[in-house]
């Protein structure tokens, strides 16, 4: 098998893992390819915690896989989970070669299960398409080796850098495109954060409404004082509502206890939850994916930790002025040198919008 | 000769006239190409106004135009200009077709060099690439047949909109590259416009700074109560300022006059120049193009009124705070519904910068 083969076949496992894209939370996204021949002979993706892996998917499918080559996306695990390891059922199935994206980041797992293949003198090749393969597991990788979740932040905004009227009145600053985008990133959402204060202003369900199956995201809510309302619209559906306090207040506990929501206890900064710990806590809690959707106050104060991965920023063509609320609360900044420098990633059309992302330059 | 072979020395010729969109103000660009069995013999273009009009240039370089085909970005002029009437040039020479991109805008002469050289006897086809060569001359077309010069406003932004400091603090949003790519812009303009605060805030000198052959704007200040300062720094150098203003200051008007400044009265709305009556002025002295490189007040009042054709924002990735300067001043928005639309035209990377440029939605 040649390196372009190899690669093609990875490809096509990428794009199977990418069917789970908004299911497999907590677990990675993971496809596999069988190919015997040069021809494919089974196809497998991991759909959601609790059902087959990739590679048990694929070898489900097929009696022919001795002999094979497995493409898989994330190196097979070794250990017993919920479906047993797959490095042994590759194993079993007689396959004769297997191609790995990317070794399991876990450090305590990581390359066993490709030392067990080999030392069952299967011929493993890694690293094909690793970028890619990672790509797909941000946040599950940053996670297992950094303990914190992938973070994005979300802003809309007008061209003069507005992102609601000086009244409030906010919708709709972007269109209805850009509205859709926004969904598919939630789906992708382990969690979906924000602030109280969002939440007293605006009531948002912070839900994703897509026409296809999707594991609802965690809605978390950055709440110092307990001041989440028993009535909030999100406290209406059957997706978790979680709730980040520095707050002791035993009665409020108990109430949003009793309503079902779950509530983490940080330390205080300010006088608001220590922001590097909640996303530590949320990792601990198996958050892959953070999408953070808050006002100027809360992303002024993330801009601030740097703990933000990427910003994605939906501009709309119009104007609301300068009367207008502003993009971050920055109060601290008024020279020039400590303006704050971003590094444009990508600039796409959304609609009539424009979607720019960025990183924090470093 | 086929459709596509007109097109391609078309094009030439085009490319021709671009020599000259720094230069030939307050004349449009045109170039000129001469073929003689589909080999080009000639080449002319446009240099400046007192030099010699494209066809006569191209004419000059041969004495085989006899028989030839002339392709011509604008049709060739009837009138005894400075340079006599090209149409006469291109008869006398026995040009035997002339392929012309764009009538002659001006109503009071358009379609007379064609008809003068039909009447000879020559073949003319007119509309080979018509939308590029009006892309050439939109100020020149505009001023001829609206009496108003092609306006274009520029502005310089944070990604959230802000412009400067709070304390006035600007230099610099945008990066080097975004600003070379304004000094072109401002090479292709009869004029450079702005409000008098920002000449007293910032005391710019507004010409351009490239190094190539470039006939300098006039820099044009829109003053109300004839503040300019005798001692500005774009009083220092050879090229022209005019000041617009509303006021009646004879003492004030002659102490500018005396300084070589050109002063320009119309009348007043709401305390400042109408701005309708400044451009209509400017297009009476032969302005084509007016480049507008203003603060957040004169930019918000153009864009109450409309008069503007292209708004240009340049969008540096990085942030100021919403305590700094906001892009333009529109007190009178407070209501979503309220809002300006615009339309987005074009999304451009310049160095780490976007040049974004809008249309206002009709």
């Amino acid at each position: 098998m040649t390196d372009r083969q190899d690669a093609v076949y990875m490809a096509r496992a990428i794009e199977l893992a990418k069917k789970g894209l908004y299911t497999t939370d907590p677990n990675p996204r993971v496809g596999c390819v069988l190919v015997k021949g040069q021809r494919v002979i089974a196809e497998g993706w991991h759909r959601r915690a609790g059902c087959g892996h990739a590679e048990v998917e694929a070898l489900a499918k097929t009696d022919q896989a001795q002999g094979a080559t497995a493409y898989v996306t994330l190196e097979p695990c070794s250990h017993h989970g919920r479906t047993g390891p797959c490095s042994e059922a590759l194993i079993n199935a007689g396959v004769a070669r297997v191609v790995v994206a990317m070794q399991d980041p876990n450090p305590l797992v990581g390359g066993d299960g490709i030392r067990k293949l080999r030392a069952a003198g299967i011929d493993v090749v890694t690293g094909v398409l690793q970028q890619d393969a990672e790509q797909l597991n941000r946040g599950f990788i940053k996670r297992m080796t950094q303990g914190y979740p992938f973070i994005r932040s979300k802003m809309a905004m007008s061209l003069d850098g507005r992102t609601a009227m000086a009244s409030g009145e906010s919708k709709w600053i972007t269109s209805e495109q850009a509205r859709a985008d926004v969904q598919r990133f939630r789906a992708e959402s382990s969690a979906i954060l924000t602030g109280i204060n969002t939440v007293l202003a605006d009531d948002p369900r912070l839900n994703v409404r897509l026409d296809q199956e999707v594991e609802q995201p965690v809605r978390v809510v950055l709440d110092s004082a307990l001041q989440l309302p028993l009535d909030a619209r999100m406290l209406a559906d059957d997706a978790a509502v979680w709730v980040v306090t520095c707050s002791h207040d035993q009665d409020k506990i108990r109430r949003l206890e009793d309503a079902g929501v779950v509530v983490l206890y940080v330390e205080e900064k300010q006088g608001r939850p220590n922001l590097a710990q909640t996303f530590a806590a949320l990792a601990q809690q198996q958050i892959n994916n953070v999408w953070v959707e808050a006002g100027a106050t809360l992303n002024g104060a993330l801009m601030n930790t740097e703990l933000v991965d990427e910003w994605l920023v939906y501009m709309a063509p119009c104007l609301l002025g300068d009367q207008a609320r502003g993009l971050l609360h920055l109060p601290d900044l008024t020279r020039m040198a400590e303006r704050k420098n971003l590094q444009m990633t990508s600039v796409r059309q959304v609609g009539p919008d424009l979607r720019l992302t960025f990183t924090v330059h470093n």
